[in-house]
């Protein structure tokens, strides 16, 4: 028995002693511990060399510190919430009004799911190959807004846009918002560039559900020859606790095969990808379960591949997956794809629905499986549509 | 007569006290005078209220604090400047040393200029319409990476990258490198969305000379169809000098027409670029001198734009005009159109070249028209290749 008294903080809930994810409360940085949070600060001298990091004001130092560190912090961790009475100082608290634990450097968006891919191909362009040529040999993807990433939570406005119509481009509330469900990998240890992806995985702190909310109606106008830019800039939601990459050691699972050898700057001898399992929910109503272990390309490729050219990997990073879909419908981790274009709507308490209304929430969340049949547990990323601003 | 003794230091040369660009040197923010430049730490207690601002280490908190800071600290210099007797701690040091004089927050490159786009557009689809049809109606643009924009003078090293052949693709050093000659618009003020194109001018601080590094073989292989990612995220220079906006206030000009209407949020009563001439030296020869007075899209439209959606323009966002060219062969700002896609080579020092090789040396100048016959620098934005890092 640990002196932490939180009915959730047991080994098959999702936020038990295996999974001790990092968050910032008002106060400082926090470790969930089932519905409660520990908060770091007021137990710094517990950490040794370790306490100015657990009391800075965001997970960035932390992040800066390295894997030496993150091991370090999480072994004496597990000691503190493990112990049968109270840390002096350790006192839990609830998890409201955590704010975003980090400050994002740059982020980027990967685009590594095939059935995506291809589900948006054939979407987009029905009569050509749903696959471009270059998906099977790099990790396609591009960056994002850093400066618009906001934690879970938070509303998003119903971004105005410029769209296509018979009668030319408009201007105004977009009428086809979606969201992209995706797993996100928090970037820290040494400014390093040219990474294998062996050296990869110590670059990354932890793992994070995210939300690429998307206007599917600007995006689809604006994107040549360019790429995304309006269609997602308005608002990226991320969870607000960051579950340690070490969390995941027995969700290790083979990714499926590309179908061609990688070049050797890609290659990795075992190759593993996270079986981390999704759950999308619509006003409360599960549409979809998109399973992350069907992701072609590995975050370690990922890092291995944006890091190819000399640029450099920065503490603070944002990594994220892309949409993660499955194989069957009620796997895709999109709107565009689950109603096909707008075509094939769903039903959500008994409503046909296509993309986002006002005042929808979207909430995901997500589980691995952990140690002796532990369930490791990802924070819900969450948001409920706001209208769009008035016009001028 | 000014305590200033520096023969550049005159109306008639770029640095003359008409322009004032400020910089980051090792022991903080100058100002250029001529060529040396003035320390302000040294002379904080001349600046009342801005004391703490010009004693700060980089530029970001006087981005932050917005226009009425900024025009204070113009007027209080040109006093300290053209006063005849040195003020107490005034005292010139060489403009050797400027690190990158602000922490970028997003970088977006836009994609502004008609000649350049027409240009790519015949070179890459030979068979399609040279513009793409959303062009004349947005400005197209897109992130970059904020963590690899580097200070003029970096070495520039020959990245490697994923580029297609007859045989498949291939990891190696790039073979096209290419430069993009900009202008770029340092962004502060309060955090702000959804901005009119009349209020985006009280968040551009001031214009700095960019050259968007490209490696046209990785971007041609990648980009489609999330847009360029690995063949420019390897470096972006930008000029250590950052002319103040107000310095160009007569070098204002009607930007071309684009020949339709643009939508209200975009609509200007009377629009204005900058007649900024840029001048682009290879090893030593000027090889083109790109007009900015020809760019189609403005700076207020850019912002206006890129904050439509909602997304916040913050202090230390870097907007990048994207590569100047204007209709002439020696007007065009990259070699990708100098040379035609590589299939017209230019005479550089007598030999016949396409793309960058080791070693080579690029310039950007550029000035503009001034008070009074005056003439307003940007100061220049340089790098030498560096050959690619050994594989592995």
């Amino acid at each position: 028995m640990t002196w932490i008294e939180d009915p959730a903080f047991v080994a098959d809930a999702p936020f038990g002693p295996q999974t001790l994810p990092y968050g910032v409360l008002p106060d400082g940085i926090a470790v969930r511990v089932g519905d409660q949070a520990l908060p770091l600060r007021p137990l710094a001298d517990h950490f040794g060399g370790l306490a100015e990091l657990v009391a800075a004001d965001n997970l960035n130092p932390l992040l800066a510190a390295g894997r030496p560190a993150w091991s370090e912090l999480r072994a004496r961790l597990v000691e503190l919430v493990s112990a049968t009475s109270a840390p002096r100082g350790g006192a839990l608290v609830p998890i409201t009004g955590a704010v975003l634990p980090f400050e994002v450097a740059d982020y980027v968006d990967f685009y590594s799911s095939r059935h995506h891919a291809e589900n948006v191909g054939r979407i987009f362009r029905p009569d050509g190959e749903p696959l471009l040529p270059n998906w099977t040999h790099l990790p396609v993807g591009y960056h994002g807004r850093a400066g618009t990433v906001v934690v879970s939570g938070t509303p998003v406005v119903r971004p105005h846009g410029q769209r296509r119509t018979s009668e030319g481009p408009v201007f105004g509330p977009s009428q086809r918002l979606d969201i992209e469900a995706e797993v996100g990998f928090v970037c820290g240890g040494p400014v390093a560039s040219r990474l294998s992806p062996s050296r990869a995985v110590d670059h990354v702190f932890g793992v994070a559900l995210v939300n690429d909310w998307s206007a599917r109606d600007v995006q689809a106008w604006e994107y040549q020859p360019l790429g995304p830019f309006l269609g997602k800039s308005f608002a990226t939601s991320v969870a607000a606790w960051i579950t340690p990459l070490e969390a995941f050691a027995v969700a290790r699972v083979t990714p499926p095969p590309l179908g061609n050898d990688v070049l050797p700057y890609l290659a990795e001898e075992r190759p593993w990808g996270l079986d981390v399992r999704l759950e999308v929910e619509w006003n409360g109503e599960v549409v979809s379960r998109p399973p992350f272990r069907e992701m072609s390309w590995t975050f370690a490729q990922q890092l291995a591949h944006l890091s190819a050219n000399g640029a450099t990997v920065r503490p603070g990073d944002l990594i994220a997956s892309g949409t993660v879909s499955g194989p069957a419908r009620d796997e895709r981790g999109s709107f565009l794809e689950l109603s096909w274009g707008g075509k094939e709507p769903v039903e959500v308490a008994g409503e046909q629905r296509t993309f986002l209304e006002d005042g929808d929430t979207v909430r995901i969340t997500a589980t691995a499986p952990g140690e002796n049949g532990s369930v490791v547990g990802l924070a819900e990323v969450v948001g409920t549509i706001a209208p769009a601003d008035a016009e001028g």
